[in-house]
């Protein structure tokens, strides 16, 4: 199948100006989008799909399949083309709606939404990161299964790629990691969206990539031949990554707009579309596929189709051959999750006090021996987060059988190179940072979110209470920072129980991210109650139940703070009170949770108290206009965290004394 | 004085063991800190600043100073022994009291607390990035007052720092502007907090930096005549950035942890500490300064208030023979802003209507007119975030009299080089990109913040209304977890009004980084009062005051929803409703009124509602349980922005019907 002949010239160029016309058809129709990019690298995508990715359009989720990424996602309408006339499920109509409400081609590609997208992207340097991520899932899917796939991925990736510093992380790790399945084309274009790159970019990119151990060599990028032969250079070898330097003209066949900024990101117009036309010799008709394109693809499609049959035959023996692999292949494969994993992390739960990093770390080394897909690492902080899984080696160039990542201090490709992986498949990867470095991680962990993909995040020293690392280090409005990116499930459980209902939600989740939020200092062991871990997990529950009568006050917290929670109601209590300790160590679960509960748990008319060692502007929603929301709204600082919970007022004995006065309207 | 002659190996010695048992001591003492740094590196922090760095310690803001940072900020208390031996106002007491609450010596160091120290670090790659800020500001600096300036801006840098991508952005400006004036000596050792480096890091790092245009040579860190030699190598050239690269021993002289990550990031211990003692014949008695070394550095300490005197004197017959340039001089040494810059503001409102981006543009023209402090430059979107300064060139290697700067697509490096030119003095400096793009720079955001530095961040496309570009590009969270960072201060504007009273703020905000969230589409004009400039400047205020009674409604809003909740009031109050809209352009400000001002704007036990394009959770806290908020709360799609307002129910007709039903109990 691989490298199929060569189509003759003058049907390549009728592909290549198919490709081309449908992108500056779509994007006149929407009045919007990037025709600058579709126009450029129309031909080294033509040679790369036509005759080098392995692909069958029939089933998009083939295992052995080759990834393609389109890392600067604004040149979708290339990607959609090319998915189109591939046999994708994507009808020429959804190419006349792009950029429409209900579309399958939004502005830029989401994985979610349309068949053959392998990956969201959009915001510059991410894709570049994903394919990273995907290289490193493929190395480490054959080294458990060896000699069963034999798939590559394949980016184009843009200047903006070339110049954001995920990239730049993403790349050393590829090259240290040696990741030689990993091909990625760069449209090497010289302009971007403001002019040319030079006003702001001067590296001698090959020397770069070459010394973080990549292959790296340019091409001319409308040049057939040559770009297929630095394919198959490319394909030639696994010991390295390879960066082909396509040098092109953005929007390639404009007679006016092309090598201009101009082209970058504005539809053509009327008369430079009618002018591109007659310079390619096009006809007036929009959304033209000649009849020779669409039988050329359609044969490319059969190959593929044949290719993936003939690897269904090989998979088929290869579990004849190896009986022993099959269960842990399919437990991989669908990301299996045993149906009673909170039980059993219930089963695990430590019995004695501890951090909830501590606590958390034997639940996760649980979950580890349960489900082969769990994979992880850290960013240069493994002693202190406590995630590394027991047992189990540690990832290196050609040694992928471990589970066990070393990102290195990255937290952005980290957070890049997990989604990659959760995209890949078969696999459900976990990072673990400091809280207060979520900062670096978040574009990656909002995309996760849209994405809807299974990631966990482990993030420990939660607060102000880490101590003397100071302000830097503190998180204070982290935890409620991550709480507003949409499909995010934030959990800041407050013991042993809460971090095995944590991580069984974390690890059986599979339409988005989820995030754990602990601490590094110990926390109160709670009043215990039965079915405590199965109210858990519901987001939010009554910890602490009133006694004589209704509830006078109702106090929420999370995490840390749910024992100074509990020490305040003890207190108050004892002086005539009836308060309520509501737990609540997921929200959004808690929201998702019917009417009645939520009413049960939180009744109305109650006052209400929130404790939560952080940002008070989400709990003044929960608390209402006249509640009482304590927190930290303020940087922290360095010194011992019993000197700061003092001066913040964050002691079971402040908290009481703030709730005794909240209760007398003082 | 540069470079000082070299003292007795016996004498340098003893300055290296002073430095290096000062931080042991304080590490001991406070039970918590990093020795591994501080032993590693003190050999190559003693000869730079005991023979190179031009500073004086009796004023540590002389304008001539050479800068030093410490990117790697856990080293901290290699830089408080320099601090304290060189004569900056840190007495020993505050060595003692390191990393405690009050001191002056916390764990990282922090820029607003202690003298001499130049930035915030901690978060790695931070301190790096800041560096180049700072070595452009000060060739930006020159270029104004030609022959005036003689400073170079040095830095310790780390494994973290040339591994997180937001230095490696930060180089490849470095070397493309060819800041000459940059020395970076990074402390090779080799070893990371949980290991080797070799785990994770294999670049050829002299080759790497090379290839994004810098110099870069190797040197053992631990030989003082080899340090010395690169040292004088890197200041006798202005062509290109430096990094000496020395290889160095973490925890040298700890006999059984250096070389080892043990070193790294806990306390020697009692044992150990002993046996450092003894290894390298250093006394029982802690925080220990011999009078040679007292006197050694304060002889260097006189040579550099020769060095200031003779550099004042140089200012003094600058300005004589440069008069014309006295007042711009002073104009940017003191960032001076007009007094009434808001009302010079509010004059050059735009008549027409137009997109905040838009408005926003015409009024930064003006403060870029009346403050020559005012530089910036954007991420390679400037077309679209409309913010280049007219009639000024942009800043290029050799010429950097402009005031524009061309970032590339590194939105990391834009935020945290802006740190650096703010820190650096004479300007402030702005940043632009798209809103959803800020979350690649929150790590710098929250570092202007936390070191209350005065930069404006300029976020234009700030809701799903961008429309197409879809949901990678459109925020949802981002102006509410902008928010959540403490001291920032979020403007959202409605109109050019409000445009002038945020652009006003931002400019003259001296301790903290503003916001400026603006939109991509037209917003509606809204309806004028007498003073409503200066109202707007109090982040909150009634825009539109209900008649004939008490108001039934208030309905709170901010930018392009404010044109929303003034049509909805109008068609609310012709059914008999009496609907108050308050616009809240700036929350943080509201908040700071007094307590009579937000009541009168906000009376209490009247029904709210809210209307911002994006997630409610902050805006329940101000409507209360029983309130309404409207908003977007997931994710937006690709499609035309009038189609999204339809189809979120963010149209005047759909906020009208949703509040009136409201009102209504439905």
């Amino acid at each position: 199948m691989i490298p199929a002949p060569a189509a003759s010239p003058e049907l390549a160029r009728l592909c290549v100006n198919t490709l081309k016309f449908l992108a500056v058809d779509a994007i006149e129709a929407a009045n919007s989008g990037h025709p600058g990019l579709p126009l450029g690298a129309a031909d080294l995508a033509y040679v790369l799909w036509s005759r080098f990715l392995r692909h069958d359009p029939a089933d998009p989720h083939w295992p052995d399949r080759d990834r393609f990424l389109l890392s600067p996602g604004h040149g979708s309408m290339l990607l959609y083309g090319l998915l189109h006339l591939s046999g994708y499920d994507l009808p020429l109509d959804e190419l006349k709606r792009f950029r429409q409400w209900g579309s399958k081609t939004p502005g830029h590609p989401e994985v979610h939404l349309t068949p053959g997208v392998e990956v969201t992207t959009g915001p510059l340097g991410q894709g570049f990161a994903n394919g990273v991520g995907m290289a490193l899932a493929a190395k480490m899917a054959a080294a458990r299964f060896p000699g069963l796939f034999a798939h590559r991925v394949w980016a184009l990736v843009s200047d903006g790629d070339v110049m954001e510093g995920v990239a730049y992380e993403a790349a050393s790790l590829a090259g240290h990691l040696k990741l030689g399945n990993l091909i990625y084309v760069y449209d090497d274009n010289r302009i971007t969206l403001d002019g040319g790159i030079d006003e702001a970019f001067s590296e001698d990119v090959v020397t770069r990539f070459e010394s973080a151990g990549w292959r790296a060599e340019r091409v001319d990028g409308h040049d057939h031949d040559a770009l297929a032969a630095a394919y198959a250079r490319a394909i030639a070898q696994d010991e390295k990554p390879t960066l082909i330097l396509a040098r092109t003209i953005i929007g390639h066949g404009a007679p006016s707009k092309s090598n201009s900024h101009k082209v970058h990101g504005e539809p053509l117009g009327t008369s430079e579309t009618a002018a591109t036309r007659k310079a390619l010799g096009w006809g007036d008709e929009t959304f033209v596929v000649p009849d020779a394109v669409r039988a050329h693809f359609a044969a490319r499609a059969a190959e593929g189709a044949t290719a993936r049959a003939a690897w269904r035959t090989h998979e088929a023996r290869w579990f004849d051959a190896h009986p022993e692999r099959v269960e842990t292949y399919r437990a991989m494969r669908d990301r299996v999750a045993p149906q009673d994993l909170l039980q059993q992390l219930l089963a695990a739960v430590p019995a004695a006090t501890d951090a909830t990093r501590g606590l958390a770390s034997v639940l996760e080394q649980r979950v580890a021996a349960l489900m082969p897909s769990l994979v992880g690492g850290d960013a240069d902080l493994g002693g202190s987060t406590k995630t590394p899984i027991k047992d189990s080696p540690k990832v290196r160039a050609g040694e992928f059988l471990g589970r066990n990542l070393r990102f290195g201090i990255r937290e952005h490709a980290m957070g890049s190179l997990a989604n990659g992986m959760a995209l890949y498949g078969m696999f459900v990867p976990f990072t673990a940072t400091f809280l207060t470095f979520s900062d670096y991680m978040r574009p990656a962990i909002r995309l996760a979110a849209l994405s809807q993909l299974p990631v966990v995040h482990v993030f420990t020293h939660d607060s102000v209470f880490l101590g003397e690392d100071g302000p830097t280090h503190q998180s204070v409005e982290h935890v409620s920072a991550l709480r507003l990116i949409p499909n995010v499930h934030v959990w800041r459980p407050a013991d042993g129980v809460e971090c095995a209902a944590a991580w069984a939600s974390a690890a059986t989740r599979r339409d988005g991210p989820t995030e754990l939020i602990l601490t590094r200092q110990k926390v109160d062991a709670l009043p215990e109650s039965e079915g405590r871990g199965e109210r858990a997990a519901k987001g939010a529950y009554v910890l602490v139940r009133e006694e004589g009568g209704a509830p006078t006050v109702v106090i929420l917290a999370t995490g840390s703070e749910v024992g100074l929670a509990v020490g305040a109601a003890k207190a108050l209590n004892a002086e005539g009170e009836r308060v309520r300790v509501v737990s609540v160590p997921c929200m959004e679960l808690f929201f998702a949770q019917p009417r009645a509960y939520r009413d049960e748990v939180l009744p109305a008319g109650v006052r209400r108290v929130s404790v939560e060692a952080g940002r008070t502007d989400l709990w003044r929603g929960w608390v209402g206009l006249d509640g009482l929301a304590l927190g930290v709204d303020h940087f922290g600082a360095s010194a011992p965290a019993p000197v700061l919970a003092e001066k913040y007022g964050l002691t079971a004995s402040a908290v009481t004394a703030r709730v005794r006065a909240f209760l007398r309207g003082e």
